[in-house]
């Protein structure tokens, strides 16, 4: 069986990592010959849990056709999120728990999405139905995206089978996630070494929406406001990634992890911003809007912005 | 819990049939409100397989948004091949073994795709997964549908899984798998009945190959030199279809299933049969042309002509 590499998407968080590596090795189980990687180095978060797993970074690759004729990819199907020359690959697996747009096949394939928290907990299940032992390590960064992406079950995307994933990782890990969980959230928060261009596109995504092209930042913080005293540098950041790639609409979702609440700055077009008020009922006060309980993107933004496009 | 209705595709073959009843009761036992419907009658092979294991027809629609905001899809993800107000209503879970194309949802939603030769056998996967038992009469529409789609492990898109699976339905359903699909795929070939517009309408589906709408049916057979002796009526009937919907190709797939030969005719603007040539390196005769050992539309017929388009 020829090689295929897995990977998560552009801007790499940690459920993108930790599920590349967690599923390379269950197909690797399975008989596939693949290897995980990359399409971007890992952020403060991921690093804290890589190194807290005592588990290396997967190899970066800038694209795939020159190494491989498949691919599989995990927590992400759109093509303008993965890996550049995308079309240029057969896609064989996705295991991911995102909205389905604009992934065309010629052939059938391997698909596996659940509305869960995160692609690791579809992975954990995938685990069960084979019946395969996960390493101590790999059970400690399947359980750090969990906690990464609900934000410790915070996120209305937390599921009771994400909970029910981290409680069984957290025994084959060995840890008190909830201890370990804070303190990944927190290393991740350390924003004060970054520079604007970096903030907005640690935890960035890029959407089509009804022919616009919109950019979707997520920052996670516990100093919401010493974020917001840089609006000016970020909108200057952000106007030139409107230049350069001709977004219809910037969205930086600033979320306070310990309250989960968040503030919005929303830059753009008129039609975008237009958009963005229709999206959320709310008008913006010099490019901020305030949204309570707001915490992810999937669920609470990409939604509504898709409808008001 | 509201109620969502499940079914496969248009012209309803016996996995569209089999998998929407399977499904359908699957998802109730996991605490949905579900009722398995149809896009259309069940076909003669379809009916005898309902009417051995005594399970009625399901419910043909029309539309689905008069009925309920969310539906499960089986067998089909395809929208042109789906229900004709597909875009009015939010599709929550798709179960099938088709390639992705021109699917896209807004929410993330429960996808599960297998490279298998039936969506039963996906089913069959998944009843073990929840340990859930399967009704005697639901495993007999089960293996029907593998043994149709496979052609009785015939076709080459045959796994070992779908295999596996037929072996353990058979003993549910206390039936000897051989003699029973054979009689089966036998019903399903009395077309002497079938006007020549009913034989093209059968088995068909539309895709959508580069801008181009492509039109390709199958017609199962014994007896292969009476069907094209029906050739003249046969291109009429398919000259009107092209106009009505303005197909760059119509290809009619006549399958030997004793022998698993097929004869091919095709029809179409100059592009089409172009494409049609280009894709089988095979020259076309008055619209005839030998394919032998294909009689998978979905492995050997379709791959190609995406490619060639």
């Amino acid at each position: 069986m020829a090689k295929e590499l897995v990977f998560g998407h552009q801007n790499p968080d940690t459920d993108a990592i930790a599920a590349a590596i967690s599923y390379a090795y269950l197909e690797k189980q399975l008989g596939a010959d693949t290897e995980a990687v990359a399409l971007g180095a890992p952020n403060e978060e991921t690093a804290y849990a890589l190194d807290h797993f005592g588990v290396s970074a997967p190899r970066v690759i800038e694209t795939a056709a020159n190494e491989v004729q498949a691919v599989m990819l995990v927590d992400h199907n759109e093509p303008q999120q993965s890996v550049s020359d995308i079309a240029d690959v057969r896609v064989s697996h996705v295991v991911d728990h995102h909205r389905i747009s604009n992934f065309n096949t010629a052939e059938p394939l391997y698909y596996r999405a659940e509305p869960v928290g995160c692609t690791s907990t579809i992975l954990w299940e995938m685990y069960e139905q084979h019946e395969i032992a996960i390493p101590q390590a790999i059970a400690g960064l399947m359980l750090s995206a969990i906690i990464s992406d609900t934000l410790l079950f915070k996120s209305p995307t937390t599921t009771p089978l994400d909970r029910a994933a981290v409680v069984a990782l957290a025994k084959i890990a060995d840890v008190d996630y909830e201890a370990y969980g804070l303190a990944m959230l927190k290393a991740g928060t350390d924003l004060s070494a970054k520079s604007e261009a970096e903030l907005i596109d640690l935890d960035a995504k890029s959407f089509e929406m009804n022919g616009n092209a919109v950019r979707v930042a997520q920052i996670n913080t516990i100093d919401l406001p010493s974020v917001l005293a840089r609006q000016t540098a970020l909108a200057a950041a952000i106007d030139q990634e409107i230049s350069a790639h001709d977004y219809a609409l910037f969205v930086v979702i600033i979320t306070n992890i310990l309250t989960s609440d968040s503030q919005v700055l929303a830059y753009g077009a008129a039609n975008g911003l237009a958009a963005f008020e229709k999206a959320f009922g709310k008008k913006l006060v010099d490019h901020v809007v305030e949204l309570p309980g707001v915490v992810s993107r999937k669920k609470q933004v990409v939604p509504p912005l898709t409808a008001a496009f």
